[in-house]
């Protein structure tokens, strides 16, 4: 396990648009900064721009009260709470979250960002342009803002991942003390967005961050979808 | 907000025990490695060593296969859930856990390591001791390790907190766009958490890392359980 760990906030990325070239967007903005980009590190990409650039954006009436809501109840395969405008939604990649992550901040006026359709797909793309025409060997995780049930304050976790393991299992492995250890599956996907959003905050123009110095056994094929979305037969509060 | 963030692993440190003087062996062994201590970095402290450092360290036979489970009880205020040896557990603190935080991983067989009284004031008395004795002013995060009701794998996150927020708010600050933000009310204190077990992992000798380079607003007085803990009544699902 490394013993250091660097976060690099990555700036100058053009507004996102669809079907612009995002992945190579995203390795020349990094390598016009001072970090440049090194085989290993993991690039997290906010959700925002992956959508954009996927053109999940669709227009909303600015006057209609309901409209948000109803958009967001449309992205959902099952409605778990409402509570005002709020609605905590199942979205059909298994998602539990709030308004189905249709997002109306950092868009124009009169539209709203969607998910994506399938954020490890989208992560992949990213990693396989960016080692065809960079050269260079990255993960790439797709982040995205969540609530929490029992914790207040949101916090950034992985939507979508390629080339960095979402889920590292730690069972079977011993404690400092030699002992087993039980029930150490830790979903390290989110910890590096949690990390990455450090630099990112939510209004700055700041879409993507560099982590450098992760282990180097985390750099594998993976998946949000299938390695963090827990089933609803193992969900003990659905 | 910086855009570069160092997190270092603190290694080195003896086995803690009851009475210790925990923040002068954590801020020497800080001390002892190259990249040293600096004001403003954040100290992240696994629970473990905090509280084997204040003796919450109890008797459990280990040839009892419910003495876990009953300790854990008598730990909670209340119980959610079962399933199997689990249980889903509200602690004094108003934390939702496994277990109520009870641990028999990295402590000699036959004692179970409980979660510290009041991690706030856990967090502040490290913080203090370091200020006096070592003349920095430097934040202080207890972590520990919870899962998620909606996703696989366990993540790091605050149990208490001193000089370094918890939450910041970020509501009715703009948008890149210049529009307004709503529900951005970050839990920073659980990034940074999560961001320090990338160095630390669950088996491994660091039971403390620094963050540094946090944005420099965000080194104030704080509380976890005053801003995290999720009041009931504004509980969806419990």
């Amino acid at each position: 396990m490394s013993l250091e760990l660097r976060i690099f906030g990555i700036e100058g990325l053009p507004e996102i648009t669809a079907g612009v070239p995002l992945a190579s967007m995203i390795a020349e903005a990094a390598l016009g900064q001072s970090q440049g980009l090194e085989d290993g590190d993991v690039l997290v990409v906010t959700q925002k721009i992956v959508s954009k650039a996927e053109g999940r954006v669709v227009a909303i009436d600015p006057a209609d009260p309901d409209a948000k809501r109803r958009l967001a109840e449309s992205e959902a395969v099952r409605i778990l709470r409402r509570r005002g405008d709020l609605v905590i939604t199942e979205t059909r990649h298994g998602f539990i979250c709030a308004n189905s992550g249709v997002d109306l901040s950092n868009v124009a006026e009169g539209y709203a960002v969607l998910l994506p359709l399938d954020p490890d797909r989208s992560a992949r793309g990213i990693r396989d342009e960016i080692q065809r025409r960079f050269g260079y060997a990255v993960g790439v995780i797709i982040s995205d803002t969540f609530g929490r049930v029992w914790r207040r304050g949101v916090t950034d976790v992985a939507l979508g991942s390629a080339g960095i393991a979402a889920v590292v299992d730690l069972r079977g492995g011993s404690d400092a003390l030699g002992r087993e250890l039980v029930a150490t599956e830790v979903c390290i996907a989110d910890e590096i967005t949690a990390a990455a959003d450090l630099v990112m905050g939510k209004a700055s123009a700041v879409p993507v961050a560099i982590v450098r110095g992760v282990d180097p056994s985390w750099l594998r094929e993976s998946s949000v979808r299938a390695e963090v979305v827990r089933p609803a037969t193992e969900d003990l509060f659905r």
